[in-house]
C-alpha cells in the first residue's frame, strides 16, 4: 500500500492532537534552547579552534539536523517566520562553512580537519544523512532549495569519495542513517544516483574483511545484509538500516531483500520487543540481545530505537498489507515511544525501563537507567528524534491501495487526498485511546479499510485475512464503529524468564503500570488478582487510571520462611498508563506484576 | 560457650567424613599442583627479577599460606611425611628469603622491593595474616616452631612499623585478615602484644581521614568499626574483620564491640544472605549490596565469603548461646559453601549463582558468573580456602559450656574432651543430612545440649529458649533422636523482589535446585506445584533427588498474549541438592522456581 503523508492529514482533536500541540509548543522550542545553550547550534559557525572550551562533538550535527527536520514538518503545517529564520540561520552557516567540494561537518571541519572520512565510527555519514533528511523536509515545507542544493552537492561528494574514488578509509558507515536519507533525496530530486548510492551502502555492508573487522555484529556489519536473518547489534542503527532496506526492496522490487526485511521484522516482533514496543534490551552497545532476553529494570529500550522501529514497520506496510505492522506501530506510539517524553513535553528519557526500584542504587556492574526524565543528554539524540516524530505523526494514520483508503491509526483527523484522480476529504472523529468510538465520514463515496486491532474482540467476523475490515463509505453517510478497548491482562512467552508468573495490564493498545506514588509508597510484595474486575479510577494521568484488587505479601519474621506460613493482606492497586510513568517524582514502577495464586 | 576444636573430633562416617576424605585426597593435592604449575609455590624462592616471565602477584603468598594451613590441619589428624616435606620446603624458603628484620612477602621482596608498606591495597598484611594462620596451624600439628618463630619476628616488625614508628604509608590493612590471625598468634604464643596489635588494627580502622579516603566503604573503612551497624563492602574482608572483632570482644569482654558484632551479624542474617547461605550479592567490589538485593543469576555469593561467614558465626556462638548461629552455619555448609567445590573435589566456583540460563551470554554490562567449575583462578583464593575449611570442619560440631556438651552440628563423629577435669568420649552416629536419625552415646554420664534446628518440627516442646534441647546422657545408655528432615518449600521476604511468587524446595537444611539436564533440557516456563507431595527420586546426585508435580507454561503464537489464553501442560520436576549443581555439564539451573497458580 501507499502511505499517505502527514501533509495530507490534519489532526483535529483528541489524544494525538494534544500530543502534537505539546510537541510543537513545548518540545520543539525546548530542544532548540538546550541545543543553543550546549553549543550545538553555535557549532555550525565552525569557529572552534584547538584549545577552545566546549569543542563540538562528532554527533552534534545530527542532533541539530533532527531538530531542523522537526521544525520543517511544523512549518509545513503552519507558517512561522521565527522558526523559518532559525533554520535559515543554520542553513546559512552550512552554506558559508561547507568546503569547496560540498563537505560539511562541524566537528571534522574544526576539530579534526585532516581526518575527513578516516574513522568509520565517528558518525560522519550519519550526520550527513540527518542533514539530508532535514534538507528534504525543509524544501518540502518552504520550497526553498538552498539547503537541499547544498546537500545534493554533499551527496555527490560522498558518491565520488566512496563509490568512484573509493578513497575513504572505510566502505560503509559505522552508524547507518544515510541509506534512508538518500532514498528521500532521490524522491525529492528525482535523481537516481542517490538511490544508487543508498543501494551501494546497503549492498557493500558486511561484504569485506574491512567491513567485518571493527565491531562487526554491533553495527550489522559482520555479514552481508542479504544474509542477515536476525536483528543484532545497536538497535537504532539496525532499524535505520532495515528501513532503508525496505525502501530499496520496494523501489527496486528486490524480492530477496524483501524476504530479508520480513525475517528481520518478525525476529524483532516475535522475540525481541518489550510489551511496550521498546526494543534493544542490551545496554552494552544499546543493542538487540538474544531472543527473549527482555529484562525489566534494565530494559534499555532506547527512545530512538522505538522511533526507528516505527520507521521500519511503516515501510513494511508498503511491502505487504497486514494490520500487524500498524498494530506494532500503535503499540510503540501508545507506550514505549511516548514514554520517551514527559507529559509537559520538555524532558526526555533515553532509556525506557519497565520497572524502577529506587532503593537499589547502581549495582552489580549493572547499568541502571535514570528514574526521572532530563532536559538534555550529552548524547542527546532522543529529544530531537521525539520532536521530528511527533511533528510528523500524521504520517501514520492513512494509506491507499487500489483506490481503497486504509485507516491505519485512530487519530481524530481529516484526510485530504486524491483517489483515482479525484479529491476526497475523509474525516475520522475519535477520542481514541480514551474510548474506541470512531466516526468516519467522506465527501464522496469511497471504499475504506479499517484496521481491526489485535487487541479488540469486536468485528472479528468482518475482518479480512489482512486484519482490515473493508467497507463502503457513502458520501455524507457516516459509519460509526466502536473498538471497545477494555482492560485485560497479558502474559509473556515463557522464555521471557523474568516475566514468568507475572502479568501486565493493558487497555486496548495502552500498557499500564503500577507506581509507588499511587500504591502506598513502595511496590514490595505486590500481587495483582487478574480474576478480579478492573475499574476506571477517578485519577487521570494522561489517561484515566485503573483500579483492581490485589494483595501484598507481608514480611515475616525471617528472610526465608516456610511457604505455608506466608501471610498476605488485600490491597487495592492503582495502575496508570505506562507512557505517563515518572511524571510525578521518583517512585517505584512495575509493568509486569506478580499475580495472586 | 567454648567451641571444641577439630583436634578433639574424629569424623567416623557419613556425609561429612566423605567430604573430608575428598578434601584430603583430591582437593589438597589438586590445589598444590595448580599452585606449583602456576608459579605460586616457586615464588617463595624469591628469584624473580624484572623482565622475567610470570612475576609473582601480590596475593600469591596468601593462596599458598591457606594451602599450608589446610595441609597442617590434615597432618594434625594423620601424619604424612610427604605433606610435611612440602610445607617444610616452603617454610625453608621463607626462612632463607625473609629480610633481616623478619619481613617476608614474595611479591614485595622481588617485584617492588622499595615499596614495602606503601600501598594499602596490595594485600601485604593480608598475606602476612595468612602466613601467621598457617604457622600457628603447623606448629600445633607438628610441634615444629621454625615457621611460627619466623612469623613472630614478622609480627614484631609489623608492630614496630605500624604502632611504634607509624612509618607505613597507611594505618590499617586494605584487606582485613591479619586481625584474626594475630588473635591466633596470641593464643599460640601467649604473647599479649599480638592481641594488642590486633586491637590496634581494629580500633584504628576508619578513624582518620587517611583511612576513609581510599574506597572507604568498600573495605569497611569509612567509619570506625564501633560505629558500624550494617554490613557493607567486600564480603570476605567484612567477615574476616567481623570475626576478629568477635574474638576481641570475647577476649577483652568488650561490651560495646559485642553489640556491634550482633548488629552486623543480624544485618547479614536478616537482610543480606541468600537462602543458600551465600553472601555478598554485588559483583562490583564482591560486596554486600543494599538490604534485600539478592539476585539469582548474578548472585555473586563468593565461596570465600561463605567461609568467612562461618568464621564469623562460629565466633558469635562464643558470645551467646543461641542455636541460630549453628543453624546459619548449617545453611552455609550444606549449600552455598559446599557448592564452591565439585563433587570430585578438584574444581571450584568462585561465585555461586542461584540460577543459570545458558542461552544468555555476557549481557547488559552485567557481570555473569561462569557456569562450570574450574581448577584454578587467576585470583585463586577460594580453592585453598575450601581446602582449609573442610580439613578443619570438625571444628563446627561441638561446644562446651558449664560442663554441658553442645552438639552443634550433626556429624557422624567421636568427641574426646575433658569435662570438669575428666576425660569423656562421646559418639554421634548419624547419616545426616541423608536422614535425621542421630544416636548419641558417652562413656560416662554427662549433660548434653542438642541443637534443634529451625527447620525441624520435632522436639519443639523440649527445646529451650536458646534453641537447644538439654538432656542427661547416661553412660552406655544411648539416646536416639530423629530430626526427620522433610521436604518443604520456602519463600523469600517480599522485599526480595526477584523471588516474589517463587518458592525454593528444601529438605532439612539442604536447598534443592532444578537443573535442565534432569528436566527436559531447559527450564523455560517451569512452575512448581507446591501443594503436591514431594517424593524422593531414584536419582542420586550427592544426595537423593526429589520429584514433584509442576507445570510448563507453553509458548503461544505471539510473544505477548492474553492471560486467559495461557496454556500449560503438566510436568514432573526433578530437583537435586543445590550444592551438587553443575557437576554434570553446563545446563540451566534455578533455586527459586515460580509456582503454579
Amino acid at each position: 500500500m501507499e502511505l499517505l503523508g502527514f501533509e495530507k492529514v490534519s489532526l483535529d482533536g483528541g489524544f494525538w492532537k494534544k500530543r502534537y500541540e505539546i510537541n510543537k509548543n513545548a518540545t520543539l522550542p525546548a530542544v532548540y534552547e538546550r541545543f543553543d545553550e550546549s553549543g550545538r547550534i553555535g557549532a555550525f559557525r565552525c569557529l572552534y579552534k584547538e584549545g577552545d572550551e566546549n569543542p563540538p562533538h562528532y554527533y552534534w550535527d545530527s542532533d541539530v539536523a533532527k531538530w531542523m527536520e522537526a521544525a520543517a514538518y511544523t512549518l509545513k503545517k503552519e507558517p512561522s517566520p521565527e522558526l523559518e529564520e532559525k533554520i535559515d540561520d543554520i542553513v546559512a552557516q552550512i552554506e558559508k562553512n561547507a568546503s569547496e567540494d560540498g563537505y560539511f561537518n562541524s566537528y571534522f571541519l574544526t576539530v579534526e580537519p585532516t581526518k575527513r572520512f578516516t574513522d568509520r565510527h565517528k558518525h560522519e555519514l550519519y550526520c550527513a544523512g540527518h542533514l539530508m533528511e532535514a534538507a528534504v523536509a525543509y524544501n518540502e515545507a518552504t520550497g526553498k532549495d538552498v539547503f537541499l542544493k547544498a546537500m545534493e552537492k554533499y551527496a555527490d561528494l560522498i558518491e565520488k569519495v566512496f563509490v568512484k574514488e573509493q578513497s575513504a578509509a572505510f566502505v560503509t558507515p559505522g552508524h547507518e542513517e544515510i541509506e534512508l536519507a538518500l532514498v528521500k533525496m532521490y524522491k525529492a530530486t528525482g535523481k537516481k544516483k542517490y538511490l544508487d548510492l543508498s543501494k551501494f551502502f546497503i549492498d557493500k555492508r558486511g561484504c569485506s574483511e574491512k567491513e567485518k573487522a571493527t565491531n562487526g555484529e554491533d553495527i550489522q556489519s559482520s555479514v552481508p545484509v542479504r544474509k542477515q536473518k536476525e536483528a543484532v547489534g545497536h538497535a537504532v542503527r539496525a532499524t535505520y538500516l532495515y528501513s532503508a532496506m525496505a525502501d530499496l526492496a520496494l523501489l527496486t522490487d528486490d524480492k530477496e531483500l524483501k524476504e530479508v526485511c520480513f525475517d528481520l521484522f518478525y525476529d524483532i516482533a516475535n522475540k525481541k520487543i518489550f510489551v511496550t514496543g521498546g526494543i534493544g534490551s542490551n545496554s552494552r552497545g544499546e543493542a538487540f540481545a538474544p531472543a527473549y532476553y527482555l529484562p525489566n529494570i534494565n530494559a534499555y529500550s532506547e527512545t530512538c530505537a522505538a522511533i526507528g522501529l516505527v520507521f521500519f514497520a511503516e515501510r513494511m506496510q508498503r511491502l505487504k498489507t497486514d494490520s500487524k505492522f500498524a498494530d506494532l506501530v500503535e503499540r510503540v506510539i501508545c507506550n514505549g515511544g511516548l514514554s520517551g517524553v514527559s507529559l509537559d513535553g520538555e524532558s526526555f528519557f533515553y532509556e525506557n525501563p519497565l520497572a524502577i526500584e529506587p532503593r537499589l542504587g547502581k549495582l552489580n556492574n549493572m547499568h541502571r537507567p535514570i528514574a526521572q526524565r532530563v532536559k538534555i543528554f550529552s548524547c542527546s539524540c532522543c529529544p530531537p528524534n521525539v520532536a521530528r516524530f511527533f511533528a510528523s505523526i500524521g504520517n501514520l494514520a492513512y494509506g491507499e491501495e487500489n483506490g481503497v483508503i486504509y485507516i491505519r491509526q485512530f487519530f481524530d483527523s481529516t484526510l485530504k487526498t486524491e483517489i483515482n484522480g479525484e479529491q476526497i476529504t475523509l474525516t475520522q472523529r475519535t477520542d481514541f485511546p480514551l474510548s474506541g468510538a470512531i466516526k468516519l465520514e467522506a465527501d464522496r463515496d469511497c471504499r475504506i479499510a479499517v484496521r481491526i486491532p489485535g487487541w479488540t474482540s469486536e468485528y472479528q467476523s468482518e475482518k479480512s485475512g489482512d486484519g482490515y475490515m473493508y467497507l463502503d463509505l457513502k458520501k455524507d453517510s457516516p459509519i460509526e464503529l466502536d473498538l471497545k478497548p477494555e482492560f485485560y491482562f497479558v502474559n509473556s512467552d515463557p522464555r521471557v524468564t523474568e516475566n514468568l508468573g507475572k502479568a501486565a495490564l493493558m487497555r486496548g493498545p495502552v500498557v499500564y503500570c503500577l507506581e509507588g506514588i499511587d500504591n502506598g509508597g513502595d511496590l514490595d510484595g505486590v500481587l495483582v488478582d487478574t480474576a478480579s474486575p478492573v475499574k476506571t479510577s477517578s485519577l487521570t494521568v494522561s489517561l484515566p487510571a485503573a483500579v483492581c484488587e490485589g494483595e501484598r505479601v507481608l514480611p515475616g519474621k525471617d528472610l526465608y520462611e516456610r511457604l505455608d506460613q506466608k501471610k498476605t493482606k488485600k490491597a487495592k492497586l492503582t495502575f496508570i498508563p505506562y507512557h505517563a510513568f515518572a511524571n510525578r517524582g521518583e517512585t517505584a514502577m512495575r509493568v509486569w506484576v506478580d499475580t495472586v495464586r
